[in-house]
């Protein structure tokens, strides 16, 4: 390994860093190192302005006129482009609506539709969790249907797949390890056995590119709330193939995404294109905070953001494992290059109480059981002094065993 | 009838009105009366505060740590529960999430488990169309089940249940009529057959006292943005009585509905009481917005508020009766008080132009196709004077026949 860099040196490389204006169009809160964009983004400045318009004056001024004249009615397609854009989806088939569980639950759906002649679903066994419970779901009500789980029924999802496969629910980035999954390699294999590929982009959308027309993926679902910076709990988005659209059917089928919205029908009637995966009245101020959000996404070179995730992440992984040495912290991301999202995650058998002692050194990252300390890396507000700083207050808790302090293993109600 | 009162009248009922202070906590924005609160309800000056700190302390400096020390994890069942006792819900029974469409799916599919021996569905034919569009989704991943429509399969509901009937979804008020079901009469018929009863609550929560518990309902549904005026697209709520909620099944079944969601198990379980029909993560901002707005109603009399809406109701229909005579309006809208919800709607051949000239007039309702004209009567900030304006304005409109202007009949995207 090379010498690690002294704080000057890191210094430098952040003023040579050509995304770091994109630091001053964010509230980072004075005193802290926030690796966790990864579970909740940091604010936009843009989106306090646009809330601030959206509560004053569509709502509390323009009222019910503001589905025409503010855009509202429109916004979960204009969103839905925007974010396009960043996921390598040409317009028209992308929507932002509901939550990353329910729009997994309306691919998997659609993509049984696609494939009505086949019976299983393959999953990953180590995803986060609500991809299986949500597929679970989709079994409990359609008997015939089975489950196979990378990790449970094989060790890789490459010998899941067969001719009686659907769909495959896969993660492009491991939630925990921060592992990437090639996606055009495994979208392709599924294809050549006729089955569907749904991708969950919640941990890659916003930190790095995607190209999900170049991967001809079938079907994808993302979050809107840690990379993109939307707002906790911000709506998420779901994609559909072009070639797909036409034949999409799920059976949350409410009044938004009917043909004729206004006409009040006494039947359904899946509206054109990507539309048809609306369902009900979406929270227009979550998805106004989200279009401020997406305000600063318009210019950034998506090049340059993997270049600096990689950057940061190897700065991370170099300085802990120097800083660190001897003290059981684990890699448990992978350093290839090409497998490596944009978060870093460490094994320690005291997981728990060394996050917690980070935090309470301002050092912001989360724990996952039962043994992962995880630390997300933003290219757009994260520069490498905060990669050292938070190795050199890691390192010192180590050091110092501070995290034996008997408050830090006090576990709170959502951790 | 007896003679209508003069302006003088109302400004005197206005003084006299034991709720009038309520208006001064509401954004009204001047120049309008505001008769569309049965759409999108004003702004409460309380959500902007709440979205102020939302914004600015909770996301912009506390961020992920507000999931805790804000309460953002307990936001759905703390603020179900302040709904419940607006609906008649003892504590434990209500939970705010997701959509009205997306909750109706979850109570059908929690029925259709709690009768896997039955096989229908009965709706109303002219209920908002997202009910029936929804029960057709749900059947069009079930084979084996049907759906039965009062209007369509029978004149009346009542004729509809048998043996057969796993669950009614009703509205307890119409959309477009206003009028109000009785619902013990109907839950108790249901129950005589065995079946079970979705209320949708859209139209009467925050409009009048509802008892669901002293009705012995088993699920209702019911939107926020309306009469509790929580802001554009707020989550919704759903209700199921406590002796249902330990068979509750649900296909949505996504990680905050599990019984231990911090504990990344791989294979669902459902969390204990009414969490279990929680999915995926919800849109905090929204949700903070509709805190906000709650809190107007801590205090509120709801026997008050019955009386004064059957007060602006009464006089409502009273003037435009008066006043407008001979313009062709027909009271679509029940006059039995025990019918009627807090709106009043008008059938007329030109019902689109009419109301695009009241609105041009700074009196907002709004038109539901195909020949209707609608307005909403908001108790805690609509009043008296406000009521005998807008009725001026519409008899103005209909005598000079200023609605015959071109520019009226042109149809926005949005209606």
């Amino acid at each position: 390994m090379t010498a690690i860099p002294d704080f000057s040196a890191v210094q430098a490389m952040d003023e040579a860093d050509v995304l770091r204006a994109y630091r001053d169009r964010f509230v980072l809160p004075d005193g802290l190192i926030y690796l966790n964009g990864n579970s909740l983004g940091v604010a936009p400045k843009a989106a306090f302005t646009h809330l601030e318009t959206a509560v004053t004056q569509e709502w509390g001024q323009d009222l019910i006129r503001s589905w025409n004249i503010a855009g509202w009615f429109d916004l979960p397609v204009t969103l839905g482009d925007r974010i396009g854009r960043l996921i390598g989806a040409a317009p028209g088939q992308t929507v932002v609506c509901d939550t990353t569980s329910i729009n997994i639950y309306k691919a998997l759906h659609a993509a049984l539709a696609l494939r009505p002649d086949r019976s299983v679903i393959v999953a990953e066994g180590d995803s986060f969790p609500t991809d299986i419970y949500v597929a679970e779901g989709v079994l409990s009500t359609r008997p015939g249907l089975s489950l196979r789980l990378e990790g449970v029924d094989a060790p890789s999802i490459q010998d899941l797949i067969d001719d009686k496969v659907a769909v495959i629910l896969v993660n492009q980035v491991n939630y925990k390890s921060g592992e990437l999954r090639d996606m055009a390699a495994l979208t392709r294999k599924a294809h050549q056995h006729g089955a569907l590929v749904v991708w969950d982009l919640c941990h890659t959308a916003g930190a790095m590119p995607v190209d999900l027309d170049g991967a001809n993926v079938d079907l994808a679902v993302g979050c809107t709330y840690k990379y993109l910076n939307g707002g906790p709990g911000a709506p998420a988005f779901i994609y559909a193939a072009t070639r797909h659209l036409g034949a999409i059917n799920q059976p949350l089928s409410g009044w938004w995404g009917h043909a004729r919205p206004f006409a009040f029908e006494k039947h359904y009637a899946a509206g054109g294109g990507i539309r048809r995966f609306l369902c009900g009245t979406q929270p227009i101020l979550s998805m106004r905070a989200l279009k401020g959000a997406l305000d600063v996404w318009d210019d950034v070179d998506l090049v340059a953001l993997r270049k600096k995730s990689l950057g940061l992440t190897d700065l991370f992984i170099a300085l802990v494992e120097e800083k660190c040495a001897g003290h059981g912290l684990e890699l448990e991301t992978p350093r290839d290059h090409a497998l490596r999202g944009s978060q870093v995650s460490f094994r320690h058998p005291h997981a728990y109480e060394i996050m917690q002692a980070a935090i309470a050194r301002g050092v912001i990252g989360d724990f996952r059981a039962p043994s992962t300390i995880r630390f997300g890396f933003t290219p757009l507000y994260i520069g490498y002094a905060d990669v050292w700083k938070a190795a050199d207050i890691l390192s010192d808790i180590l050091a110092t065993g501070a995290w034996k302090d008997a408050r830090f293993a006090v576990r709170a109600a959502v951790t």
